[in-house]
C-alpha cells in the first residue's frame, strides 16, 4: 500500500524544531494540526515571501529531487537575505505526480541540508497530487523598521553587489546544451544553479548599514531598475567593474560580450545588490569577514532629474548603449 | 504584448490593506518588494496554514476562475477557523498555463469577494507559468495559548458539529455526473463546493470554550479519528444525530445509506467538529446568535481503555459496524 499524506509527512518531513518560537508544527506528536502555531518575538517585524518552482519552467525535468529541494529553499531564503532578515520558519507545498519513497527521501535530504545550514524550521505545508511543483514560503524576522526595502536608495549612495553575477544564466545555458569544455567550470555552474546559497549573513549585517537592497533574480539591470523606480533615483553602473566568475571570463567558449550579457541580464544569481554610503564599507567588510564573500562596488546612486528614474550603464566614464550589450530585459514570467 | 508578472500583480492583485499590521506588501506603491513585512500584535500567537489546489485533482477542469478562487481561499481559511483564529493575511501562489486577462479578472474578483467577507489581506505571493494550480497560505492570530488543537479533547466532553455534513461529497458526486433531478439542490451543492464558507466566527467563539477542534476536510469519521488519536481518547458518534442537509435526505435519488456515507466519510465539508463541555453550549449559542449556523451534538468523548484511541459509531445506543455504512476511509491524497 502506498504512503498516504500523513505517512509522508511523518516519515520525510518531521523533525525537532530548533526555534523556541515554534509552538506547534508538523513536527509535533500531533502531526498535522490544522495550522502551525508560532510566537513572534517582541520588537521584531515578520517578513515573508512565497515562491513556486515548476518542473520544466524553473528547473529541468532531469533535475534530481535533491537538486530541486536545495534550489527551492535557497532561492526562497534569498528573499529574506534581501530584506536583511534572519530566517525562522518555512512551509512547503509539494505537488507530485506519484509517490516514490526514493524521490521523497532524496528531496527531504536536500531540503534539510539547506534548512540546517540556515537554521530555518519546516513548520507546515501541503502535499498534493499533480504535475511536479514546489512552493516554499519563508518567514524571517527583522528589528522593527530595519527591513531593507527597494524604495530607500539615496542619492550619494554607492552601489554594491555580492560575489559574482552571470553564473545563473551561464548555468542555464549549460543545462540547455552549451558546452564549456571545462569540467570544473561545469561542476561549479551546476552547484550555482542548484544551490545558489542565499547571502543571509551579508543581509543581516546590511540591515543597519545599507539603504536599499534586492536579490538578483530578474537580472542585474532589471533588479537595479526595480530599486531605481521604487526609490525614484538614477543608478549608474560601471560595466567594467561588474564581477563575473574567473572561470567564465577565462573560458575559451565565452566572449566578453556573452559574459556581460549573462551578468547584466541573465538573472537567477541570488546575489545581493545594495546601495549604501561608501563610508560603511569597511564596517561591513569587518562584520562579514568570516564569510567567504566578496563585496564589489559597481556604481553609484544619483538624483533623478525630472523624476526620470533609470539605470545607466557606464564604460570608461561614458554612457554606454545598453542595447549593444544586452536586450536590457530581466527574466519575467509569462513574457512573450 | 502580454502582461508580465509585475503587470499582473499591479492590475489584478493590488489593493489597499485593511489591517494596520501590514507594513509593506504587494499593495504598496513599491510593488513586489522581496518580502511582505508585517507587525504581529503583542500577546498573540500567529497560526498559519498552506493549501494547494490542483486542476483536475481538487477542482474540475471545467471550474470557472471565480469558482477556483473562492474555493481556494475558503478552504484555506477553514484551517484558521479550526484553530479559533482571526484571519489577518494571506499569500497566493498562482501557476497558470498562459495569461488571460479575462481569467485573471474573474479569479481576482472571486478572491477579493471572499477576502473582503473575512477581512483578510493579500500581502504577497508568486505567479508562475505551468499547469494550473493555486496555493494559498493563510495567517491568523489567537490569544497566546488559546489556539484550538486536536490534542486537547477531554473525556466527558460532548462532541459537536457545525451546520451539516455530506454536502462536499454529494457535490463532488454531482460534479462527477450524479443527477439529483432537483435544480435547487444542485445549485445549493454547487455553492457548497465552490464557496464552503469557513466557520470563522464560530471558531473565534470556540477558542475559549472548546477543548479540541478540527475542520472536516478528510471526512467526519477520519477527522474525529485525528482528534481521538491526538488526544488519546475514544469518540462515540451517534449515527442518527449526524446532521445532513434536508435537500439531500429528502431527495429521491439518495438512499439514507448514501447520505450517511457522504456525511461520515465524504470529506470536503469544511464544517467544524469540536469537543466541549456540554455546559458551554448555551454560552456558545448566545455568542454566535447573529450567525446563520446550527450547532448539533453528535456524540461524546470517553476515556480510552488501554490507550486504545478510536472512533465508535452508535445506532440506537448500540455500537454499529462502521463497515456496513462506509469504508471508514477519509479522503487522503495519494491513496491507492
Amino acid at each position: 500500500m502506498p504512503l498516504n499524506e500523513f505517512d509522508i509527512i511523518k516519515k520525510y518531513f518531521t523533525r525537532q524544531s530548533s526555534h523556541s518560537t515554534v509552538v506547534s508544527t508538523v513536527g509535533d506528536a500531533c502531526i498535522g494540526d490544522d495550522c502551525a502555531v508560532v510566537n513572534p518575538a517582541q520588537g521584531k517585524q515578520l517578513v515573508m515571501s512565497m515562491d513556486t518552482l515548476v518542473a520544466g519552467t524553473h528547473f529541468p525535468e532531469s533535475a534530481t529531487p535533491y537538486q530541486i529541494a536545495t534550489r527551492a529553499l535557497c532561492t526562497s531564503l534569498s528573499d529574506l537575505a534581501a530584506m536583511g532578515a534572519r530566517p525562522l520558519w518555512f512551509t512547503l507545498g509539494l505537488t507530485l505526480p506519484h509517490v516514490s519513497e526514493q524521490w521523497l527521501s532524496e528531496f527531504s535530504r536536500g531540503l534539510f541540508v539547506i534548512a540546517d545550514q540556515f537554521n530555518v524550521d519546516l513548520i507546515g505545508g501541503d502535499t498534493t497530487k499533480g504535475p511536479l511543483s514546489v512552493t516554499v514560503q519563508v518567514h524571517g524576522e527583522v528589528n522593527t523598521g530595519a527591513a531593507l526595502m527597494r524604495s530607500s536608495a539615496q542619492a550619494g549612495d554607492a552601489v554594491f553587489v555580492t560575489d559574482v553575477v552571470g553564473d545563473g544564466a551561464a548555468a542555464l545555458a549549460m543545462l540547455q546544451g552549451a558546452n564549456f569544455l571545462d569540467d570544473s567550470l561545469q561542476k561549479y555552474l551546476l552547484a550555482r544553479f542548484y544551490q545558489p546559497l542565499p547571502q543571509i549573513a551579508v543581509g543581516e549585517s546590511l540591515a543597519p548599514l545599507a539603504n536599499a537592497a534586492i536579490d538578483i533574480s530578474d537580472g542585474l539591470l532589471a533588479d537595479a531598475g526595480h530599486i531605481a523606480r521604487a526609490s525614484n533615483v538614477v543608478i549608474q553602473l560601471d560595466l567594467e567593474d561588474i564581477p563575473v566568475a574567473e572561470g567564465l571570463k577565462n573560458n575559451t567558449q565565452c566572449t566578453q560580450e556573452q559574459c556581460w550579457q549573462w551578468g547584466l541580464s541573465g538573472g537567477d544569481d541570488y546575489q545581493l545588490l545594495f546601495t549604501m554610503p561608501l563610508h560603511h564599507l569597511e564596517k561591513l567588510r569587518g562584520e562579514i569577514a568570516a564569510q567567504d564573500v566578496t563585496i564589489t562596488q559597481i556604481g553609484r546612486v544619483v538624483s533623478a532629474e525630472n523624476d526620470q528614474s533609470k539605470v545607466v550603464l557606464m564604460k570608461q566614464q561614458q554612457v554606454c548603449d545598453v542595447a549593444h550589450i544586452t536586450n536590457m530585459q530581466g527574466y519575467q514570467h509569462f513574457d512573450a
